[in-house]
């Protein structure tokens, strides 16, 4: 926590629940990945957190922005970014949306299958577009790998295809998996990609960008490898497989650019032992799986919670939201743990959940509206 | 479909994705339910589908309501219902909602542990309380069973401590789980209710109601039994447990009373085959699990599917939405498939998608809009 969400929270005490988010931290997060990127252009991932404040910042940090729909171009668009700084990053597209884009001026379109790049021929005449590889994912809590991407054979066809259609064959890209903690995850897409730029050349295609994705971590239960460490592999990679003549780069850091920069306030709506003299207490908050946390699906995103009552006597826990879904159930098997003191009414803090958070909201299963936010 | 959404939709061809409900179709479930239960008091679980058209039909049918937080009271107010025909059926509530439902007049509450009976004495003085029970789920889609309910033992301790504490020991309350596919799962929780009855009879307190909560299915893929099966075995069981002294019983259908009332339009993004000469196609929908198809989670809830095509050749499809979310796909081991002339472009709609989809509906993951409504 920072010291002005610490301040904005004991001076206003916002109705739970909420996000509070400090601008300045997605600043420094961009900072930090200009100078350990400094050759790459960061292209941020809006569905992280696509307020217009978060936008707004970046766009003047100078960032550009990743975007999975017609809707979040809008969004960027809107908060003053120019359309040769938006990438329309989704691989499933709608034809209308892809006209839409075309028609604002963006360029720069992703595929990995043939009927997309039709219609990107049909809708976005001339455009740039990249087609996405699957490469290996371990290492990452989302994996991202079964939907999305194709093979360096199928890809490589593409891109003569692409040509032949009136488009630009500009680069490839692929995703090593999001929050990933293996630093040396992006190391052997990397080579996948230099023989493909490499057997296109052959071919008459001269590719010109690498899309080294995004899926750099936040800080939530543990520890995380620095951005400076992915960053150093990556070079390294680079400079091998590409020696003297490296293509541009591209980076789409979202859950990097805006998670450790929130925290959601909650409250504390009950605290139960379900069988009398179980050590286990059941924690139910005023948020939960339908209210924004859908990253604990799995009890994949294990957020960091804060009391009052921290370093005082604790015991298990399980933590649920407040839904009459028992899916909406955060955490059984994670091992968390609570103070015995903690009560109903009282307030719980999720750190580092400034990403993959707001829109994830439901418009209101159970009646509970979406939660509040503050971009300070 | 009823003719009048094929109407409907070959009207207005209205924008995808989104519901179409024919509100007729809830009067004949209503209707149904009340020949299949001709004693009880039908409260419909207001989060299947908080529409306000629904909740005024079914006002005027002369349904009462089972709501799930305050804002689900207010809607129920505010579309016509009294007071006195609205549960608060949450065992979870935040203790200011307890608050404002007693302020406007609601006077039954369900709990399931000391601490909310307690929630419920402070803020709703005086007012009839429910226990819920945990009991067996076999047979059921969603179980619900792990977060909600308390054991007899304490159940009975809790109604005696709610007469000490000035509330009202109505009844008492169950669950056999959603989508109940059994027809004999009630049963044996009867038997629970009526031991309880009587233990707690001898220790002073005459409970008066039994509520034997919703979960009746609704037609997805699976046949189903009919309701009046589920009546059949529920009077059976009431009848040899409670003799001539029948307590007042509710039921609490949600997904029985709009689930098959409503279909969900699509249009298909894109269809692919990832791996070159593959059978499988992936169909990407224009609506997800994050887009109001929460119940796919895990396969759960296996929608039917209806394309302009049906009855030509077909082939194995996994079906996904269109976040770049990979846990946005839908099925991909329910063997579903799907004509082999659907394109990009078609409609397809999901039958039977009437309760559990529009309020899961995410405010805006991927920047993609809540699904539209439609009630006629």
């Amino acid at each position: 926590m920072t010291p002005k969400i610490a301040r904005f929270l004991a001076e206003h005490s916002p109705a739970t629940p909420c996000l509070v988010l400090d601008l300045d931290v997605v600043e420094q997060n961009f900072s930090a990945m200009r100078a350990a990127f400094p050759a790459a252009h960061i292209y941020y991932a809006v569905k992280a957190n696509p307020a217009r404040p978060v936008l707004e910042r970046l766009v003047a940090l100078g960032s550009r922005f990743d975007a999975a729909s017609w809707e979040e171009i809008k969004m960027c668009l809107d908060a003053g970014a120019s359309a040769d700084r938006i990438s329309f990053g989704n691989t499933i597209k709608k034809a209308s949306s892809i006209r839409q884009a075309h028609e604002a001026g963006i360029k720069l379109y992703v595929f990995d299958c043939e009927p997309e790049l039709e219609k990107i021929a049909a809708h976005a005449p001339g455009a740039r577009v990249f087609c996405r590889l699957v490469v290996g994912t371990e290492g990452a809590v989302f994996p991202l790998a079964r939907k999305f991407g194709t093979g360096t054979d199928m890809a490589r066809e593409l891109m003569l295809r692409a040509a032949e259609l009136g488009l630009v064959p500009y680069g490839l890209s692929f995703h090593a998996g999001s929050q990933q903690m293996s630093p040396d995850a992006h190391e052997a897409a990397i080579g996948q990609t230099a023989m493909l730029f490499d057997e296109l050349a052959q071919a008459g295609v001269r590719l010109r960008m690498v899309n080294l994705g995004g899926g750099f971590p936040t800080h939530y239960q543990d520890d995380i490898p620095g951005i400076e460490i992915f960053a150093h592999g990556i070079s390294r990679a680079l400079a091998y497989h590409f020696g003297n003549d490296l293509p541009e780069i591209l980076v789409e850091p979202g859950r990097f650019m805006v998670g450790n920069a929130g925290l959601v306030s909650t409250e504390v709506l009950l605290v139960s032992r379900r069988v009398k003299g179980d050590p286990t207490r059941w924690v139910y908050l005023d948020i939960g799986r339908f209210g924004g946390l859908a990253e604990t699906e799995g009890e994949a995103t294990r957020y960091r919670f804060v009391t009052a009552y921290d370093g005082t006597e604790d015991g298990p826990v399980v933590i649920a939201g407040p839904t009459c879904d028992s899916a909406d159930t955060l955490y059984e098997k994670s091992g968390y743990r609570m103070p015995l003191a903690l009560n109903t009414g009282d307030r719980v803090e999720l750190h580092a959940a400034g990403a993959y958070v707001t829109t994830y909201a439901t418009v209101g299963f159970n009646g509970f509206r979406p939660l509040d936010e503050y971009y300070i």
